[in-house]
């Protein structure tokens, strides 16, 4: 069965892909018959037959933190200043880069056996986070120019310069499952005339911002304190940084004005439902998002504030809780939550069509196993995908054409290691 | 790897279940070979190496429909109305005895896969659930006297008697694995009169009621309309309501002086997240439940409205909502939610002690396999638990000192069998 860009589903098709792109979706024998022999001879080439499974676009994680699943369950229920302070930040600077890379490579296959395809991450260092995507198979969203620890001496946390960012972005923007943009952290963490610079250099290399942006109330009043009443979106748009591509992660606290910024500027919001929740930042306006017309995608953020990269979970928090909170059930409707989920996030990430399984998009698609009691009977698609399944169902990913992960067991990731690496990081404050 | 009643975790111990109950946690290998020389004989002898697992009590499901599985997905995000007079009751009057019994027991395949133990139903007719509840090997409070349909005349939609009802109690409450309440549908469903006939039987069998109460505003005003502005929890305490054992389900809205009266009387409240939400039914105020004292437990309530009845996302949920909405993160600890859905609701349900690993306690429990990647590092064990663990974790389930499922097979139930008679069940309006 397939879950096509209609949010409906066809039966007895077949999807065709050539290199990393769906060629074909039919039920011709004749076209089918001709592709298997035109490609059967690739040593690449493989069926599967997808009997009893739901082809469905990957899940797009839109803003996460993927080092951070090393830091998982640590400081929980405690208010943020005590989590941040007291116990993430005193052990984040004891990470090394072999650290990060394994966190960021578990959170991957923690993502991927959960559906996910493609993922929007910030964290340091860069070079860590590109390696560990480029072994993982995944596509990923990266950004340069942020924070880093200056592992040769020692130093903590200082800046990357423009010109290392510049050169990190030119080596790595032409890899293929790599989209560069670079990193503008947020307004309370960077310094202002950074924020020009780092605009400057996206303008200049024609791509876009991943930032965090009105994720509590402290930091926009902290902000209009320091600059006479300005409110951050105000003055982030201002300085043109809405005038590139940008993914502007939380917005959890977003009046009229700013909405209508956003989306004037197209600005792409990353809602990430649990962590809000879980650190007490607040709700984000998700329905007067949808109403304003702004694209609407859903993120994890790290491991530490929510604590799993589960994209199910926040499809299902993203169905439910307006509804209740206006008392309207009505509200946001399973199919807006799938394509927030897939098509929308893709959209805000990437420059090639992807998203959805459609003729010309990118093949990211996972097969998810209908045989769960939990999934029968089925009754509609789009809320059996936003209410009922679970990360575990999903069999089989696919991602820029290469298959990953066949019946649950990763082609070629070494499960074992990267779980032992994992657990033998022992993190000191 | 054992959760235990101070949740907590030890390690290195064994549990020694004689019959149905918790005889012995220990790490003293003379104990462990006596009881297993004394008992090796016996037919249903087993052991269970649990390294790589964690043993916990299995979960308690407090509120829900069993049977409404077969209605799985139909009529998501629409109105209230529309949703239960529109699409659910006009096929609800077309299911026979059979469909609810398939319906049921699909109910409990998915409750146990998700490691729920022990469930509190409240359906039609009474004695397929009690026979899907024998057949499963569940563990159930199962309610009589409520409304049925007459399927011999064709008739839709009556009362059982008292007589009924008092004869099927008798019939019932002896069996090993059931415990019997009386159904108090709702103050808008059962008209006053019986009301008060439900009381009296329950006193005179000295068993408890399960109802909904204050599920919505709207069943709370029009019922204050009739009665001179009387709120129906100041009703139900008028007529000795709360003066046997009570699960009251939802509790969505209530004031000061309700919580007060739910205290006093010890009514054990069953607060159904997902459906509140998805319903637009409104949120709980669970948090003031805690701070009265008041035992709080969760409930999934009906497929119809949930679409799932997996108590990990129950647990997920409330634990994250109210810190969101009160911008409080250190509301609603994770081992609060923990025991919301364990021991709390254990004794919601029953009169044995059971909902713990401990010594005395009745043998329902779950080993988890805690090798999934989203379940590393471990860091904090009930924030795993509540926050990182899923259904799809649960490898093992013991229900009354019996093996049910084992390797996430069932022992004896034919899962194919119920899949197929639920999905073939075409439930036209």
């Amino acid at each position: 069965m397939i879950y096509t860009d209609a949010s409906q589903t066809k039966q007895g098709m077949s999807v065709l892909v050539e290199g990393n792109v769906i060629k074909s979706i039919t039920d011709d024998d004749d076209v089918i018959s001709a592709f298997i022999n035109e490609h059967k001879a690739e040593q690449d080439f493989s069926q599967i037959n997808g009997s009893g499974y739901l082809l469905m676009p990957g899940l797009v994680n839109t803003h996460t933190h993927s080092p951070m699943t090393v830091l998982r369950n640590i400081g929980s229920d405690l208010t943020l200043q005590q989590w941040l302070f007291g116990e993430i930040i005193p052990r984040e600077c004891n990470l090394t880069p072999e650290n990060v890379y394994y966190g960021s490579m578990a959170a991957q296959m923690e993502m991927m056996r959960s559906g996910t395809t493609c993922f929007c991450d910030m964290y340091e260092p860069f070079e860590m986070l590109t390696k560990a995507t480029l072994d993982s198979g995944m596509r990923a969203n990266i950004c340069t120019a942020g924070l880093h620890n200056d592992w040769s001496t020692g130093e903590k946390r200082t800046y990357e310069t423009f010109e290392q960012s510049a050169k990190l972005f030119k080596q790595y923007s032409s890899y293929d499952r790599l989209n560069i943009f670079f990193e503008m952290h947020s307004v309370y963490l960077y310094r202002q005339e950074w924020l020009s610079g780092i605009v400057e250099n996206a303008k200049k290399f024609n791509t876009g911002i991943h930032m965090h942006l009105h994720e509590t109330e402290k930091e926009i009043s902290d902000f209009m304190e320091l600059n006479n009443g300005i409110r951050p979106t105000e003055f982030l748009e201002s300085i043109g940084a809405f005038d590139v591509k940008t993914v502007a992660a939380h917005c959890t606290h977003m009046n009229d004005s700013d909405i209508q910024i956003l989306k004037k500027h197209d600005v792409n919001v990353a809602v990430n439902m649990t962590s809000n929740l879980k650190l007490g930042s607040g709700i984000p306006p998700l329905p007067k998002f949808l109403e304003a017309g702004i694209n609407v995608t859903l993120g994890t953020d790290g491991c530490a504030s929510n604590n799993n990269l589960n994209m199910f979970e926040e499809m299902h928090l993203a169905a439910l809780l307006y509804k209740g909170l206006y008392k309207d059930p009505t509200l946001i409707k399973a199919q807006d939550v799938v394509n927030m989920a897939t098509v929308s996030g893709a959209k805000a990430l990437l420059s090639e069509p992807c998203g959805a399984i459609k003729e010309g998009y990118l093949a990211d698609m996972i097969l998810v196993d209908l045989s769960g009691i939990h999934l029968n009977p089925i009754n509609d698609i789009n809320a059996l995908i936003c209410y009922c399944m679970q990360g575990s169902d999903v069999d089989t990913v696919i991602i820029n054409g290469n298959v990953i992960m066949k019946n649950k067991k990763f082609l070629s990731i070494d499960e074992e290691k990267i779980m032992s690496e994992v657990n033998s990081i022992i993190l000191c404050k």
